[in-house]
């Protein structure tokens, strides 16, 4: 079961253990993990009220009460209270509250406007985040989640498989980032979160996105793509094509990234540290002379957002345990001339490592 | 010109003016407003810094500094500054500020994680909202973003046009959305927004997304879809439809909204009040005796955002004035049996009000 009812116990029990009062969730991924209820954030307010002793309480537009009234909410055991457009919903946070804690968590990607709000009606209470709680709960996948993300990963990788019918020279990066877009939603996601086709030198932005530009012959193309399944959990993979006959000194730094990425993924098993998965990939392309032009950090967690802890990089000392899911992503970018990137989602596992997409990662030459 | 260097001027002004010392914007439909950079919401922080007396300041994580030096940032004259990952980026708001002001106006969707920190570096600075600022400048609506929004609108009103081709009696709910989806990136819109297609007891829930319910011959259909343009106006429209042949009571009540919904677009012209565009609709429906299953506010205001102010709503005294642009979106739901909904975008003119969706509102039989 994805979204089972005792996520909420445990949840109360561990905002008792942080010291706080309540949590506070607007819509987002804590909200969905917590009572599986999938509410899009708007200017209404949609808030769950979990005190750390005393019932839970869903707060709603009035005309969001059918949709959480179907969603798995009401069966984890929270009460659902609306409020009509034109009233004020803030009381309701309160009277939910039974009384004015002396600290409550906050979702962590509330809106600032919520914030404040809250702040004016619980002047007494002192505002925390709810990540510190509900964070070191969703940072372990159950099995179940494991194969969630399974799934999203074996539907990326059908994506990746089909590229050769879609990226040739002569069509624009923004034209086969369509056709991607297509085939991310024809592999099974309800929706695409993005797609990166960075082809050339736009492939040394490790965030470009798409452009106009047209594809040229024997350019390598960074394709970084993802979307979120109908059940919430996330996928995220990137593979780098040469679009004819690449030039020896890619292959060459290409070599170099393979045996990075290979590296950080084989140095992933329960106790080791988030940072020494980076230092795994970064010290491969330190010796080679690549380290300059690797720009960011190895990976970032996910789940139900798409970036999510534990985060891979320099100064985080977090040891990874079993049921903990990341990307490994190492890459290399050289202003006005390439990039190249490798990206795997993986799952800590109970001596070693999972790998949530199983597709090779050579060079593909198209 | 959409995004016009003086907006960073004028709302240095009008920051100095409600008494904050600065802005801090994170990405969103402000930042976009201010200085044409489209960042998406990300952990690692972005945020403009605009001191009401000083210098703006554009922070960015490394690997976005690429993006917003291509974007029209710089053009407006903030000066880009960027952290690696895995560095602290707060020092660099505080190093913005040039000084601790007494008061800053946070970003209205901020993520709370942000607040926090910056209550954190800055423990003598009062939070109060960017939005009592910028809001006050967005709501206007230029002639440049007013012709935005038509091409918004005409934009959507082609796929409407399309429904033919998509809507009939035995597909599901959710086939058709994903055809009406493609449909709205064909007709030029950079993202889908959102798909609302409610067949028969599914149209009595508002904000009724999709589903596998198959559509049935002579069922009302509420088709409420929308999406941004590549230049961040968003579209936002509804029709209702009726596959095959609606029975007369459905028929009659559809007259009646549909006089609503034209006496509230009558009502639009500059000093009115927000509330009276509202209860414009809502008189027709009441007295018809529908007035109970219209269950929601009439409109919202629509540029940069999908919703902002100014909110059609009763309680909101707010005079409309010339570059307002809003939704017209009155409608019944009949919990059981079926719903109705039909929405405009309007602009309020200097001397009334121009439909921004132009085409016909009639209930539609396919």
């Amino acid at each position: 079961m994805l979204y089972p009812p005792q996520r909420l116990a445990d949840a109360r029990r561990a905002t008792a253990a942080a010291g706080l009062g309540a949590l506070l969730v607007t819509p987002g991924a804590d909200l969905r993990y917590l009572t599986g209820y999938h509410a899009h954030a708007l200017e209404r307010l949609t808030c769950l009220v979990l005190p750390a002793d005393g019932e839970p309480t869903l707060i709603v537009p009035t005309l969001e009460r059918p949709a959480a009234e179907a969603s798995p909410a009401p069966a984890t055991g929270v009460r659902i209270v609306d409020h009509a457009d034109g009233t004020d919903p803030y009381p309701l946070v309160v009277a939910a509250l039974g009384g004015v804690p002396g600290a409550v968590g906050l979702g962590n990607r509330m809106w600032a406007e919520q914030v404040l709000a809250l702040r004016d009606v619980l002047p007494g209470a002192v505002q925390r985040l709810a990540g510190d709680v509900v964070g070191g709960l969703r940072i372990r996948k159950s099995p179940a989640e494991i194969e969630a993300l399974a799934r999203a990963g074996a539907a990326i990788d059908a994506v990746h498989q089909r590229m050769g019918e879609w990226l040739r020279a002569g069509r624009t990066e923004a034209s086969v980032a369509a056709d991607i877009a297509q085939g991310i939603r024809e592999a099974g996601h309800a929706t695409v979160d993005f797609t990166i086709v960075a082809s050339g030198p736009n492939g040394a932005s490790p965030h470009h996105g798409t452009s106009d530009r047209v594809i040229g012959a024997g350019e390598p193309v960074v394709v970084d793509i993802g979307g979120t399944m109908p059940d919430g959990y996330c996928s995220d993979s990137t593979r780098t094509y040469v679009v004819g006959e690449p030039d020896a000194e890619f292959r060459t730094a290409y070599a170099t990234l393979h045996a990075a990425q290979r590296a950080a993924v084989a140095a992933v098993r329960p106790g080791v540290t988030a940072e020494s998965v980076d230092a795994a990939a970064r010290d491969v392309l330190t010796a080679a002379g690549l380290g300059a032009y690797f720009l960011h950090r190895t990976g970032h967690g996910i789940g139900l957002d798409g970036h999510e802890a534990p985060y891979i990089v320099t100064g985080n000392a977090l040891p990874l345990e079993p049921g903990m899911t990341f990307s490994i992503e190492p890459g290399f970018y050289i202003a006005g001339r390439w990039g190249a990137r490798i990206e795997d989602i993986v799952a800590c596992t109970g001596d070693g490592v999972r790998r949530l997409n199983t597709i090779d990662t050579d060079l593909v030459i198209l």
